[in-house]
């Protein structure tokens, strides 16, 4: 059985044989052959005014233009993550795509527009340039479906076996609108939790791409944008307090971040959490437990109960929304502790994961 | 002969034994591993309310407190580099060091002050806990010292042999002062180069630990936060049209970027180019020329003729630019090209590398 690269939609490779072939340290070397592979593989798909300048920084504007100029009081919200999911392509996204949603959506989560995002990539000697250059297009998709540019960037090559292929490291900045305060430290008692919708794709359809599922199964990974989501919700409501991506370690390390964060309880009703049918059959064999398994297009809401139901209609209008669900509320005892009501009736504490499930999923 | 790590000047490690030891893949779980490395090894030294929150992004302010509030256009400078320096530690700095102060000089070339640095650390399975702390200690003084605060990080774990004890990328946010128009492609005929001292250093001081030199030297990195630097040289003169710090590829490389992004010729007199007697011996004897090798702590400033002397004295009095001097000037052709006026009287052309001169040096 071999790995497949899924097929790729997009222009074709620019790179003049026979240099598109490998990525070999000179391409490292900050010298002419760095340049030609920024010029070539890079510049294009991510072109803009402040990339082309070449310059050390990418320059750019926080205030003309934009809507809130008049009200922003100063504030931006900066995120980093870097990337080094194995194998980088799988269903539903690629390493590029993670790359560039998931720090997207980590300013999002904090109810900032994300604008602009600076991308740091390290190159294994070796790494197929085409391989590259579908990644680089892929990342620049992404970045237009979620409206931001890619300002500044960086490339460094290790020698064969000094990485795995490439890893991706994104940092986002986006600017903050005046009055909003979202935090994992802002859960109230009698706040109601929303989850955008199914829940552990991306981890199995990684999984899968590994081929340590063991059969064929139709799962996609969730990887998506979330920022316009967030965008429709706190056109909404002033009362989000809190907004979270479930990623590594999923829903319940997320929701054991928020209880200790807030000092609450959070109460969730298994009963109530989405997860597709193929996801569900794929950690049953698998034993997983989808509560635990990365997502990348999720998010969790926590609500003021007055607003919850406006927010929830909000959030099933959006693309990255439709299966928005109410799946538990905030209590005030034990404080730190994720409680869940099993369809049995009985109700058990989720714990945070202590080790690693699975590795590189993001 | 061993390799030895240069003691280490800083707090003692305050993990617990036995969890110290080393790097397990469940620290980039994202589950309770990973929360207690953060909470152990990265929030004491970086701490900050930004990041203290333990959100999924940190929340900054570039307006209020900061003395250009009020003529504040709205401008950022963003700057990101991975860094893969090999060994971690050498004569002079480590590779946190390096990774705050090259993301910090790069924001100061386009003339801004850098504020907000992110760190994203990609860990082998495996790593010793102590060296991360060294590293991580060492980035908050350079951070300290530059006078920017990291406000956002990341932490992913791979596996044993896919990196090399640890990759850092590190992405700086400054904000632009009205008027400073600084950029690679300003430079204008009759301007004058001016260099802040001796070259070569870093990239023998790596050299050196890799014990490739094969004698002993005095060489110590020049890695240094240059934005007090720029900061002194921006109080003195309007007219710099150009800053950039001559790293991967060295000064020559740098000037030969700056000569095609401006479309003039850089005439450069070899003899007033400042290299430490010990540089030159050791690039003597394995056959580098100092031009190309890499600088951690140094810039070059094209400044227009008339405010070239204030600035070189205002360079002088600042603590990384006490070797500053004037190498060279702009004319208009050959456009593209990097001259040398050789100590034999002689002119040549300094060409950009093409290929790799030394893999891995930041």
């Amino acid at each position: 059985m071999e790995t497949e690269i899924p097929s790729f939609e997009g222009p074709s490779c620019p790179i003049p044989l026979p240099h598109r072939e490998r990525i070999l340290m000179g391409h490292g070397s900050g010298g002419k052959m760095s340049h030609d592979l920024i010029m070539q593989v890079f510049n294009p798909p991510f072109s803009n005014s402040a990339l082309d300048q070449g310059d050390d920084a990418g320059v750019v504007s926080v205030l003309p233009g934009n809507s809130m100029a008049s009200t922003w009081n100063g504030r931006l919200a900066i995120s980093t993550d870097s990337h080094v999911v194995w194998p980088l392509f799988f269903a539903g996204g690629d390493i590029g795509k993670l790359a560039v949603c998931g720090t997207v959506n980590d300013v999002a989560m904090m109810g900032a527009e994300p604008l602009y995002l600076s991308a740091g990539f390290i190159l294994e000697e070796g790494l197929d340039i085409v391989t590259l250059h579908k990644v680089v297009t892929s990342m620049q998709a992404a970045a237009r479906e979620a409206g931001v540019t890619i300002v500044a960037g960086d490339t460094k090559v290790v020698q064969k076996g000094k990485a795995d292929s490439l890893y991706i490291n994104t940092t986002g900045v986006g600017i903050l609108p005046e009055g909003v305060e979202i935090s994992g430290k802002n859960a109230q008692v009698g706040d109601v939790v929303i989850l955008s919708g199914p829940i552990g794709a991306h981890g199995m359809a990684v999984l899968e791409a590994r081929q340590e599922l063991g059969f064929e199964s139709q799962i996609q990974s969730d990887v998506a944008p979330l920022n316009h989501l967030v965008h429709a919700m706190l056109n909404e409501s002033q009362r989000i307090h809190v907004l979270r991506d479930p990623t590594r370690g999923g829903l319940a390390t997320t929701l054991n971040e928020i209880a200790k964060q807030s000092q609450v309880s959070i109460l969730i009703d298994e009963i109530t959490i989405p997860v597709e049918p193929a996801v569900a059959m794929a950690c049953e064999m698998l034993g997983f437990d989808p509560l635990y398994v990365a997502n990348e297009g999720k998010l969790v809401a926590i609500v003021e109960k007055t607003d919850s139901l406006a927010v929830l209609e909000a959030m099933r209008r959006s693309k990255y929304g439709t299966g928005a669900v109410i799946i538990g509320e905030i209590q005030s005892e034990p404080r730190g502790r994720v409680l869940m009501r099993t369809s049995f009736g009985s109700t058990r504490v989720m714990d945070m994961p202590s080790g690693e499930l699975l590795p590189r999923i993001c």
